[in-house]
């Protein structure tokens, strides 16, 4: 087991009584800031419970609406200026993912002369952040209690994350009720996600870390079997409860404490590749990843199938079979659960050729400055050979 | 699932280095106390590792030496004294839980005008603390990442616990390798106690806790690999890192989440008894455990045994088997592992009669106000019956 740190503040309120607790926790600042996504917020009930809770707590607010799926740094900079303008103490992010890390990026920049975009180019790192809460409504990405935060810029095209203590969020207010009406499509995007949270992790040559693989099979199992349910019965509390907890869990980084690569933390190959892929084509995180995960799992198993064999028997219970069968049924179990959420298996069901295959391997294994992966170190040729096998 | 909070703060600082972060965690503070126990410190070397990183970072200190193993309210009481003496702005508790709980008491009874033994009886509830900090030593209780203290009076005699939000320590400095030269039965003891903690946990009767039902089942797995691995090879450092991070996972609360009785956590009913075991006769709590749970479960078998069976299926891979089958299978696993590793499972390998169960059984339903165990309530003669099998 490597040596590691462990500190995750996150003060996570989780429940139907959830939003009880939010006046509480923002009670001591002096106006906030909200970020919101498309509008969804106002047709199921949120907006109003928040805004009813901010009232009876007596604290101002602006709002910031319109961040979309893929997050751009321009609605960052948009954000930026109504936070100085309005002299917020707290960004209050009321969404999923891409909100919650348009907010991080607000929340770094404000307190920053430059540009924001200078967080995610890798040229600075955040030292200070306004204070981030989170009403949680998308279990998916695990922002609500992780130090990272994903920003896309068109301009380039990139899309690009930056991990700091200081984006980590104050509080998560998490509701599962809040996720009755989310669509499928979105539900099985957020599984997906997080699903592959955990597949990151779970793939490491670190020789001894059983504790944290045997909780990471148990957080897959759990993916496995509500997100399905999740969909059938969208009005299915412990469903969606299980669901919610599971992305957090993924994410908050208790499950990969003392693996990976030292200092490394786990691969990243797959979410690298599908950052480029939604760069590209602009499509849901999730959907890239489902794509993209079986198609680095077949290229992988040649080089090094230990973990994928132990992922097998131990997450789908595959027993009597041989290694390379246990693979075989392993990847085909996987990509059977995708599509039976809906989710695609191949690129092109993502209507995306093989046209900029060598941009985006080129691309990938450049930001990661030809550290591309740890399970199985993937070289530029490496990267287009899995989106061949995607497609 | 319930609704819950879930909020730790501890910084855990994990692996061979675990010791050079020590100095930059104190050294913002004036004055410490040290608290050590009867002084396996000084001949393993922590101690003048611990000492020589406070000279660096030039942190004044004093020492409180002697704390036993069922720690009792009188060094307590000193140590509250000394620290008051001292002005001492932070509590460093050197050891395993007896220390730690020890270090929690004093923190919170040097700014309390009366006796601590009150925050123990229930008459108090610690509304702030002194900051306490970690060099765990001893895998077992889990202190260092809880916000529980259990401490005995001998004159009663009793074994209490407390639990305050203020009792969380700020970090734990963690060194598997200061685990080296621990005792076998110590190391017992602790495995012992991390697999109560888990099983406290896991039988609920809340219709939906999947995620935390099977994060449970992989770290109790965890332990029953490495604790006999940790005694038959003493240095083998990823056994003793598995063991120890196991212990404090245990006990972090973030395998209970959502669980058991609304307000109530889990069951604990075990422990309820066991702290009465040892209040009478001073035995490890560890060995008092691995005699009273598998009691407990032959008791609540017969009343509810649907957690028991999917025990049996998930942990000890119990396959093909009747209900009824598996769960006869399942407790002899149990008690098969504490006999491997050396802990007793009957109290008459304690020496221990049945002249008090009468006495210790209306104490432990008398301390949770007849609401003892939640899996199954417990009336004193349930208990009663409990120490009879356990005879």
């Amino acid at each position: 087991m490597n040596d590691f740190i462990y500190h995750n503040t996150t003060k996570v309120i989780f429940g139907r009584s959830a939003e009880e607790h939010l006046g509480e926790e923002v009670s001591m600042f002096g106006k906030l800031l909200l970020v919101f996504g498309g509008g969804s917020a106002r047709e199921n009930g949120v907006y109003d419970r928040v805004m009813s809770a901010l009232r009876e707590s007596g604290v101002q607010s602006c709002e910031l609406w319109g961040v979309k799926p893929n997050p751009d740094i321009d609605k960052v900079r948009e954000g930026i200026a109504m936070a100085r303008e309005n002299s917020v103490s707290l960004i209050l992010a009321v969404g999923g993912g891409s909100v919650i890390d348009t907010a991080k990026a607000i929340a770094a920049g404000v307190p920053y002369d430059g540009d924001p975009w200078d967080f995610y180019d890798g040229s600075r790192a955040p030292g200070i952040a306004l204070p981030v809460g989170v009403v949680l409504t998308i279990p998916a990405a695990g922002s609500e209690t992780s130090m990272t935060s994903v920003i896309s810029n068109p301009d380039i095209p990139d899309k690009r994350g930056c991990t700091a203590p200081c984006l980590l969020p104050r509080f998560a207010v998490m509701n599962p009720e809040n996720t009755f009406s989310l669509p499928p499509y979105q539900v099985a995007c957020g599984a997906s996600d997080m699903l592959a949270h955990m597949m990151e992790r779970y793939f490491v040559n670190t020789n001894c870390c059983d504790l944290s693989d045997r909780m990471i099979e148990g957080a897959a199992q759990t993916v496995l079997n509500y997100a399905p349910m999740s969909i059938l019965s969208p009005f299915d509390y412990d469903a969606r409860a299980e669901l919610m907890w599971a992305g957090s869990i993924a994410h908050c980084d208790i499950l990969d404490r003392g693996r990976g690569e030292k200092g490394r933390g786990s691969d990243w190959a797959s979410h690298q590749i599908e950052h480029q892929l939604s760069a590209f084509y602009d499509i849901a995180h999730g959907a890239g990843l489902a794509v993209v995960f079986p198609a680095w799992l077949k290229f992988v198993r040649k080089r090094n199938p230990r973990k994928l064999v132990q992922f097998g028997r131990r997450v789908f219970h595959i027993l009597g079979k041989s290694d390379e069968e246990t693979i075989d049924l392993m990847i085909e179990k996987l990509e059977g659960f995708f599509r039976t959420i809906g989710m695609p298996t191949r690129l092109s069901e993502l209507g995306i050729g093989s046209e900029h295959f060598a941009e985006m391997a080129a691309k990938a294994v450049e930001i990661k400055k030809n550290n591309l992966g740890s399970y199985v170190r993937l070289s530029a040729e490496d990267v287009e050979e899995i989106l061949n096998i995607a497609l």
